[in-house]
């Protein structure tokens, strides 16, 4: 329909998306972000009413792009366009693209408000930009009167209408709204908003919403569900501005802490299932009303959500049973994504809203893992990336855009502060760093919510009433790594009671020793049993990481990405000390926060997304950790500090660590230590087996 | 993927499609069928196990087709279909077209067990095959186990199955079903079958229902909603055997007896709407009971459901305010064909049940028309076809090949026995047919239930206790033509008072002169006010067919079609004398019966004409007759018997006609008898006005 692009025709280049191409004059700037396929929002349909279609031009010499832009390059505002701006009001430097026609050669800046920053994730990786192209889009339009020379139903003028202003053919109508119809056409006198979804995921074009008028908005609900949080961040769909973002915690908790005693919660109990299911939905639920009052929106405006939660949490929202999850083969109900109405799992927002859950990757690495990896997109490149995400379950991602390869680890709660006899949750009042000094064994630390350290004069003040109350994930990571750089513990994890010799803080606790970390109330202690724990998590999570590089066939990785909140805190040296992640060059391990939810905000505002990970999720090659014939030495290696065979020479760089015992090269070149140590350690061994 | 056929290739002819090609020696005849399109169903998917793919061998010499087809043709049975023939028996010369291959020419014949024939249709205009091509498909397949090494969903395994096996891509699928998967499959022991729900007109290919191990049996109801009967067919759509055919009255009657009266209601009643709308779907899932009952099926198996109802029935049922229809401009809420599942509108069938409804014409003429269409198919043929449907409101359908006009007449209730002295609906003790000796003017009659007539010796007790109760609509149209063909009602519908001489069955009777048609009790009379009922109603409908033959540019049509309860009992004939309907061969005047079930039939069995009534109606032109300058006229005109201009010629040869009155030409013919009459009628009118 249209004409072949003439050389002579101006030049219009779109930002960020750098789609390029040639538009004779007098052609608004809409049309020409149509078809070159750039998404340019806009509700009315080219009317100048809704201001959704804003566009900036960069003016400038772009010599790369072979591009003069200027603002004499964009036609003055006409009437429609000031009558906008006189109403409505228009920033600075804003321009309606339905409006605003091509005089000249162009940079055009279509400004992308979802903005992945401190605001969503704690230390982001980068500013990162969504561009959308949101499964929901709203059409203004106005709709022929019935005529009893042409008998059409209201439906089906509404139909005409929309297929003639907005190209849309054959569109579906969700059941809900045909009872509604005469009455919403009749109240916005024929005129009036369809909310049409599309995505080829799931069935043709539906129109599943409907308003009397020009409706100017429309939200979406990105959700992670977590086995302890529900995370969600509400967002505008037409422009792609986080209204508010916020959590709570699962009610599920209430069955079981942990995933596991859920799924035999699941098996005890009849009912166990459903009330659990119901438990999530309400939560989800509640969390809905909740961040709708902080963004200031109204839960009938939410027109498509996307959720993204482990496996068993995915299951259980869905209603399905999650015991097959909780034995072997670990089979999965459905990996795939799947498309619902949210009526039709209870959720309480537009009638005709839609619900999109991502895939999962594998029985144990869940469609939040395909959040995150959408998030950090190891497939879209060509450097070596691994992704972690450390709970109850880590989750493993290794690859590039060669090849990817994932895999789940059977951690344990012992990051999250259970099973360590000081330990608890991150919050107010727990210890989250600790640094021992190497000479006098005596140790200093911080805990969350005061700045200083525990040794500034003025910190029991500063600690005030909340008091020292434990020691979170963080903390734990730090004062096991820092123990072993000053020698209190071996490379095998033993606590030398020769030290007791030297300070009082090394004290023999029945027949083992223990390191006195805080005296007073409560006491703070890191026992025997506590290194242990901490040493068989972070073999569980190495040897995962392990398999998965030899699967790539490589001894190191190009970059670490943590996410979750246990990443957030973590100091990436001491997790490299502790040898919880293989070595890599430091500052190449990032915290990413809560990618997951990034990943199901990306699939909200984009349906290029959900393709995007549905098809690496199809390609990502998953490993069952279990099943690996030498998992049981690779994990056995993996107990020691950092590790008894793999060098950490990135990590040697930046930490003075202690010189290596087992190893046969290291026993030659420091003979001296060696023997030292292991007669240190046959000790402690006997002591463990008195 | 198949070799392109060789002209040395055995050639194969199917009926009744007719479909023909060449496949080579050892081609599976259900594969040639698929090639060619022919739909042969097969549940099993070619294992021999439930026996739905079966086919005859035609043996003969078709010279026409150049086709010797020979047992010998087929190849004889091998193990599998033996096993099946022993354990669940084959009729006679029926083969499983699976097992069977071909070895030479051969017409095959798919039996299509859906005949429309008089269990459907009281009079059938003829025996008529529906080819099968239903939107459900079962089919079995066998699903991989879970392996910890594939980590694919047991709906992702189910998936991979159903597109190895059946050829299925991205099937979604009903989230009811997702909870209910796993125990499924692993009932089913990894084989089951699935319901794929397929149409054009709707979304995506669906899974709709699913069954552990080998599902043999889906039934599918096809639906009339009439405002005073709601008739249902409950119909297999594995076979097409019509398995239960039921009836029920309307339970909306207690809202209001008529149409307009039921409008009415629900303008005046805030729950109206909603109290009319349950009412109906309670009606219906109770008809779905007693359909389920007699034709020993369960409600769960229904996986379809074709509605057809005129446009307020449509509205009720599907919860849309019919206020709109009750005013100018008359305007649907929604026209096209609708998709819906089942339980969206509280339809209690499988859960995942699709239910599909017709297209509406226009505000007056509904799915009910469309669904006579499709049965009767005036656009499938060159000879003009009038179709009628008399209810309160009467549908008329005028076309063929080239063009289709529709429209409705108010017709009123006269013809359903309302507004008749005597009338009552058509029931055990209702006079349905009536003759008057036109010498004598004594009248002879039959009742609903009794062969005999009134003369007839033993017809007192023949009619034994139910009595003669009062005049059906059959009845009141042959009572009123009987009288103008014995002279008793002039040309004009004036009851001759001066007959009152020749018999005392013509009385005075208040200001005008009345007709006994039986004495006793009840006393049956028909009034003057009668006679202009029954003018006024067929008035209507015959102008309303006159305007649609101007459209057409006719001034006859070839043949006439009745649908409906009221169609199948008129005489023609009677029809005709009274000017109901246009001249034509009485030959070619049929009652159709409940056309609009039929239709909705079709549209269950067959997709294909799901989309040939949709494109249909889309081309249907429709006439609102009110609107046209000079309906009036032709109004009036045809108040007269049988018309005052409109000649007769077809009837003329069948019935002596008593001879023209007003027609100026005739007046010069028939010189005396116009001005008797004329006197006469002047007569009436001065005692009418009196």
């Amino acid at each position: 329909m249209n004409p072949p692009p003439n050389i002579t025709d101006p030049l219009v280049l779109f930002m960020p998306s750098g789609k390029r191409g040639r538009f004779p004059i007098g052609t608004p700037i809409l049309d020409a972000a149509r078809q070159l396929g750039v998404y340019v929002e806009s509700v009315c349909g080219g009317r100048a009413t809704c201001g959704r279609c804003q566009i900036e031009v960069q003016e400038g010499n772009f010599a790369k792009h072979k591009i003069v832009s200027s603002l004499e390059h964009i036609s003055p505002k006409g009437p429609k366009e000031e009558r906008y701006e006189r109403v409505r009001g228009l920033p600075e430097g804003r321009r309606l693209s339905c409006s605003a026609t091509v005089q000249g050669d162009l940079v055009v800046d279509v400004p992308q408000d979802t903005v992945i920053n401190a605001q969503v994730v704690r230390k982001a990786a980068s500013d990162r930009v969504i561009e959308r192209n949101p499964a929901i889009q709203l059409c203004y339009v106005e709709v022929e009167e019935p005529d009893m020379h042409k008998p059409l139903g209201d439906l089906d003028r509404l139909r005409l209408a929309l297929e003639k202003e907005w190209g849309w053919k054959n569109l579906l109508i969700a059941p809900h709204l045909v009872p509604q119809l005469q009455g919403i056409l009749r109240k916005g006198n024929w005129a009036v908003t369809a909310a049409i979804h599309r995505d080829a995921g799931a069935s043709r074009p539906f129109i599943v919403a409907l308003w009397p008028g020009l409706k100017n908005e429309a939200y979406g609900i990105a959700c992670d569900i977590g086995s302890t949080t529900i995370a969600m961040h509400l967002v505008s769909l037409l422009s792609g501005r986080v209204a508010a973002s916020s959590g709570t915690s699962n009610p599920q908790i209430r069955f079981g802490e942990d995933l596991m005693s859920r799924v035999s919660y699941v098996m005890m109990n009849p009912d166990g299932r459903e009330a659990m299911t119901k438990a999530v939905r309400e939560a989800v639920n509640g969390l809905i009303g909740k961040v709708c009052e902080e963004g200031n929106a109204n839960r009938d405006d939410i027109l498509d959500c996307v959720f993204v939660a482990n496996p068993i949490m995915h299951h259980l929202f869905l209603g399905i049973d999650p015991t097959e999850l909780g034995q072997a083969p670990f089979a999965l109900a459905v990996s795939s994504a799947l498309q619902y109405w949210a009526h039709d799992i209870d959720i309480e927002v537009n009638r005709g809203a839609r619900l999109y859950t991502l895939p999962c990757i594998a029985g144990h690495v869940g469609a939040d893992a395909a959040g995150a990896t959408l998030s950090e997109g190891p497939y879209r490149q060509d450097k070596m990336m691994l992704l972690v995400d450390v709970g109850t379950n880590a989750e493993i991602v290794l690859g590039n855009r060669n090849r990817v390869v994932a895999a789940s680890s059977p951690t344990g709660p012992a990051f999250e502060g259970a099973e360590i006899s000081g330990g608890q949750r991150a919050a107010p009042g727990a210890i989250e760093r600790v640094r021992i000094d190497p000479e006098t064994l005596e140790p200093k630390f911080r805990v969350i919510g005061v700045d200083k350290w525990s040794d500034e004069p003025d910190f029991e003040e500063a600690v005030g009433a909340v008091g020292v109350t434990g020691i979170c994930g963080s903390a734990i990571i730090e004062v096991v790594a820092e123990m072993y750089l000053s020698g209190i513990i071996s490379e095998d994890g033993v606590i030398d009671g020769e030290l007791s010799a030297r300070s009082p803080r090394i004290f023999q606790d029945g027949r083992t020793y223990s390191y006195l970390l805080r005296d007073g109330e409560p006491r703070l202690v890191i026992t025997q049993r506590d290194v242990r724990a901490i040493q068989l998590a972070k073999a569980a999570l190495y040897a995962g990481v392990k398999l998965l590089m030899e699967k790539q066939g490589v001894d190191h990785v190009d970059m670490i990405r943590f996410a979750g909140a246990f990443g957030s805190f973590i100091d990436p040296k001491y997790a490299m000390v502790l040898g919880l992640i293989p070595d890599c060059d430091l500052a190449e391990v990032k915290a990413v926060g809560n990618a997951s939810g990034t990943g199901a905000m990306m699939a909200l505002l984009n349906r290029d997304h959900r393709r995007e990970i549905e098809d690496a999720v199809h390609r990502i090659e998953k490993i069952e950790t279990a099943l690996e014939p030498h998992f049981q030495q690779i994990f056995i290696d993996a107990m020691a500090l950092p590790n008894k065979v793999d060098p950490f020479p990135n990590l040697a760089l930046a930490v003075n660590l202690p010189p290596r015992q087992a190893n046969s090269e290291e026993k030659t070149a420091s003979g001296e230590a060696a023997p030292r140590r292991r007669s240190r350690e046959e000790r402690a061994a006997r002591r463990e087996r008195g």
